[in-house]
């Protein structure tokens, strides 16, 4: 069967959520960086076509605790470099990659007048990536 | 209005292709490492959820013909070392990085009986990504 | 034989210059989001340990100049959706892909008092990163 | 004060770490999945100007064991999709994102006659990139 227009819309908004995690994942972040990494985000993914708009935020209190916090035999993140002292805490380093726990994004889609909201966040623990609502024009 | 099922699978699709691109985008590639990096790829997308099945075709005899005559002036891809002789052509390097130019896709997905067929391919010169067909069961 | 302080300050400049490239080449990028793009890069790659300092030059001119001018058939970059009408050009999408082509970039490292001061440039119409100076203390 | 071959020959390493970690983090992994990705990463790597060898170790059993135990709430990784049913657990997704915590990983550099050895593998519970010798001839 053809796909529709509105196929084609919530195809689209895949496309960006998609691209928007696998670009900037791994991205080096801190509660200082994480502002303009936001705003990148956000203007870079509007450049791609039907995007009408993107909207970022970095869990900067959640980035802050577990940069603190998370002991290092349980951290994710970043490779550090060679020359931690003995008993140095990696967390030290005051930052960590970026992961879908740390984000939360709502992208709108307008293609050919099918506008389609979608959103990502934690959900049971879990980043989940999901169509809010699709309306037909 | 509430999502469907059918709106949830082709955004499922969109978020394959978006993931598949700009996760492997910018990898180094020669003809010679181009049937590892597809088989790569392939078996990693697959395993994202509703993945049935990832075809990734690089096209090598593209690849082959661009690493010889593309003049440096007009290259894209991976910056350099340092060190290369007067005059050398930086196309001696022998690889190039990966972008949509060399790429066919298909990706299927199946979600709650709803199957997606997806495809990126070259069209007028320029890589399209497009739903191919929409069956629900 | 030991590495050497020295040679891990060279070591960890390349890192960050391999990190940066790889993490932000296949950015969707375009004259306007460009400027927000640069702080990103800079403030992310400057979390890394030993960093003390990365300076990212988009080249917006070039940028523009190619998004107008390149014709779709010899055109890199980020694969466009399904719906160009019949005979549109591809680059009426007004942005491209970030590569070493748009990027001019310092970084200096400081490990341990050894400065290292390296660069990314357009040589001989290829971009090529190199070390500047090495400054033992 | 000028850089030396031995200098270049370390800042290469670096950049091939950089460039290794930058590129494949985020990688959908399972272990299922993961000899297919060690050899691609590898050749795609090998691509590149000096770079003598490439040897990647993902770590299957580690992934295997986090894949299945990890609670939700403290877990990494890829976003989920939007219909994970109540109470079911999105480890049930069996895979999850390469990290540093998964990879080990030996580069050997040969620029003009200097060979650099480097590693990254877990140290203290982190990952560590470094320089494990350099000979110069």
């Amino acid at each position: 069967m053809e796909p529709t227009t509105r196929d084609a819309a919530c195809f689209e908004a895949g496309i960006k959520f998609g691209a928007l995690y696998h670009q900037f994942a791994g991205t080096p972040v801190s509660p200082d960086s994480a502002a303009s990494l936001e705003r990148a985000i956000e203007e870079s993914i509007e450049n791609q076509p039907f995007c009408e708009s993107v909207e970022v935020d970095i869990l900067t209190e959640k980035l802050a605790e577990e940069i603190e916090h998370v002991p290092a035999s349980e951290r994710e993140g970043e490779p550090g470099s060679g020359s931690l002292a003995e008993g140095e805490e990696a967390t030290s380093a005051g930052y960590t990659e970026l992961t879908g726990r740390y984000l939360e994004v709502e992208i709108v889609i307008d293609h050919e007048g099918t506008e389609v909201v979608t959103r990502m966040e934690m959900e049971d623990g879990y980043p989940l990536m999901k169509i809010e609502s699709v309306r037909e024009n």
